[in-house]
């Protein structure tokens, strides 16, 4: 396609959402509940099709050399479609968040001013590989009132298609308004010219790897809400209850590797290092964890492999661990601060004032005393579904559910007054 | 200084902004308030110093040619250094945002999760002309708990340099972090060059004309709240008091016609234009309006300027209004989200369905039922000092007062919880 069609086509989409987002803004949650169990009926009904689309994708994959834990999070199968249909299936039981009264005064004039929740408008979500992220993504929008527009990866093209296309002829014979959900052209240059739509576009999230958010970040003149990578820590304090630390260390690192709030990197406190040390690293090695480390840790476990400046920053994604030995908790603060992502940071310390230290001066969107950093999560944190977890500071930081898909603005009710 | 030279000053400036935010973020609100009343007392005992700079900068506007209203707004005095100094002291009066619990839940395993406002890190001000700007944004960004790295105009350089080194110079001695309060280079390129620094600024907020807004919304790979300007609409509709409807356009229009909350275009009902446009029209003219019509409105006033396309997108910030003849709400309403700047917008009725419709469908920050758009401000808001008006959506719209000026982060309390 010329960049000029390109273009008219993306300028066509964006048009169309915006004239969407005031419709789907004006739904009542009787409505949007009502097309979001038509979705997920649909969902149900057309499986078939889904995993045929699903098989296609995978061949091709399978060609291309993709790897198994890729092809893995791209796969389908009767049970992955039921449990993307339960999760709109759930989200009809949430609070709609549209339309609350976050608070309200009344000025000496007279001047009645409400602040109220309302959605953002038309939301734009760039992502890679995992198919249920199409309709995760689509529905959330839908409850919170925006319009989305979705741009999946191309290994999952086939699947993502598929799938609106079955959640939009079900949505639209419910009462989903039309351009409510659309997907942008598979193409590269799509992207960087949606980035550009900040006349229709409100927001963008991207989710996924370090290149896929540099991209964005680089050409989007529309806000974007940055769901990056997960660089998440533990610090065992000298303070430590040592059972309770090992505990939260196999937990966050081992129970999923694969998510963003499992941990990357370790960092014990010397004056514990020569009694936890030798047991913790046995406790992770028999859990099949790889470990890296700086010098100190080396002369205890003289097996695992020199931890690199690049380990600091590393999300390894899998069974990797990078281990420091820091002399302090300060040190371990400025290491968070410095290498880690913003995400979510554990202090394991039976000292109130070590522990009250840590959660205040590290910056990240989730702090934790004594748990294990894989609770950040918006099911876990009591929001239900969420979009995602965003790394970035404003507006919405950690755990990103239905609320935060929606901005406020402010109502004034007068009877004629002026300034003075 | 070339661009390597260039990038190292600006590299270095912001690292020690980020050391410094740091230690902002932890000062008490006692420390902040004696650091913000020894900058007051430093601004009125260095008044000569700061209007000698004044004088030059003044000097050389006039040279240059620059517009009276310019060069108005440039100007300082003895009133207005003690205008800048007191709005210091009522900032101390307010409360302080860091360190609120927003909202505390327990979960069913025990973990607590806290909700707690904290400072946003570093935050970039691009702003022109007024130099109170620099005092002002430098103040609230310290009393919020950030670091700020400034940027003025280029006409009000000598004077912000003073009033930086006269508030940096009180405030280092009473306990500001040394670089909490830093300009930028004054350079074209310094800004791009800033833009990119995402590293180490949290926020970028520019406040000013289409031009300095387009530049840092092309270049920054830092999040923006864009300080955009105000085109405000006062709808009259068919069942409005007209009397009312007089008042606040009257008050909209003219008591400060320069600034962004002064509406440029009224909207009347086609129904009631007969007699209200005559009424209007008059009353305008009288208090020294231009006003440029469709041709609806010409046939009622033939002595108006025909209206273009350009003159409905337009904020004049003068007293030049815009006039439009509609056949009903919706057409109004869609006039407004098309044309306006989601700043603030009114309607002038009785009819409380037709209000509630506009108030709704309206896509603005602040939307009014009969009172004038002059309202929305930090002071009238009930906020006390604002940094600006946000026209963006996220994170903060409208009035942006200290609250604004934080962000969020969680705090877990646990006591050995694991996912399961």
């Amino acid at each position: 396609m010329k960049n000029q069609e390109l273009l008219s086509e993306i300028n066509s989409i964006c048009e169309k959402a915006k004239i969407a987002s005031r419709k789907v803004a004006a739904l009542s949650q009787f409505q949007k509940n009502n097309i979001l169990k038509a979705m997920a009926d649909a969902i149900e009904a057309e499986k078939d099709i889904i995993l045929k689309e699903n098989n296609s994708d995978i061949d091709l994959a399978l060609k291309k050399g993709l790897s198994l834990p890729m092809i893995e999070r791209l796969k389908l199968d009767e049970k992955r479609i039921n449990s993307i249909a339960n999760s709109i299936r759930e989200l009809i039981k949430l609070e709609d968040p549209v339309g609350k009264v976050l608070s309200s005064i009344i000025r000496p004039n007279g001047l009645k001013i409400e602040k109220i929740s309302v959605p953002i408008g038309v939301i734009t979500i760039i992502y890679e590989s995992r198919p249920n992220v199409t309709v995760d993504s689509a529905s959330l929008c839908l409850k919170a009132g925006n319009a989305v527009i979705l741009r999946g990866g191309s290994e999952a093209y086939k699947t993502n298609m598929a799938l609106l296309h079955c959640i939009n002829r079900a949505g639209l014979e419910a009462g989903l308004p039309e351009g409510a959900i659309q997907s942008a052209p598979q193409n590269r240059e799509a992207v960087k010219i949606l980035l550009k739509m900040n006349k229709y576009i409100d927001l963008v999230i991207p989710r996924g790897g370090e290149n896929l958010i540099k991209t964005v970040v680089e050409h989007s003149t529309i806000p974007v809400i940055k769901h990056y990578k997960g660089v998440c820590h533990v610090y065992v304090d000298k303070e430590a209850d040592l059972k309770m630390a090992e505990n939260i260390i196999i937990n966050a690192k081992c129970q999923r590797p694969g998510v963003c709030n499992a941990i990357e990197t370790l960092l014990i406190h010397r004056d514990i290092a020569e009694t936890f040390v030798p047991i913790i690293a046995e406790a992770l090695i028999k859990n099949g964890v790889e470990l890296r480390g700086d010098c100190e840790f080396l002369k205890f476990v003289p097996s695992a492999i020199p931890a690199t400046e690049e380990d600091w920053f590393a999300e390894y994604l899998n069974l990797t661990l990078a281990v420091r030995i820091v002399p302090d908790i300060q040190t371990a603060i400025e290491h968070i601060n410095y290498y880690g992502s913003q995400h979510s940071d554990c202090i394991v310390s039976e000292d109130q004032n070590a522990a009250s230290i840590f959660l205040n001066q590290v910056d990240s969107a989730v702090v934790y005393h004594n748990a294990s950093t894989r609770f950040t999560d918006g099911g876990e944190f009591g929001m239900g579904a969420e979009i995602g977890i965003s790394t970035d500071k404003l507006h919405a930081r950690g755990p990103m559910g239905l609320q935060e898909l929606n901005t406020y603005k402010y109502i004034v009710f007068g009877n004629g007054q002026c300034r003075k």
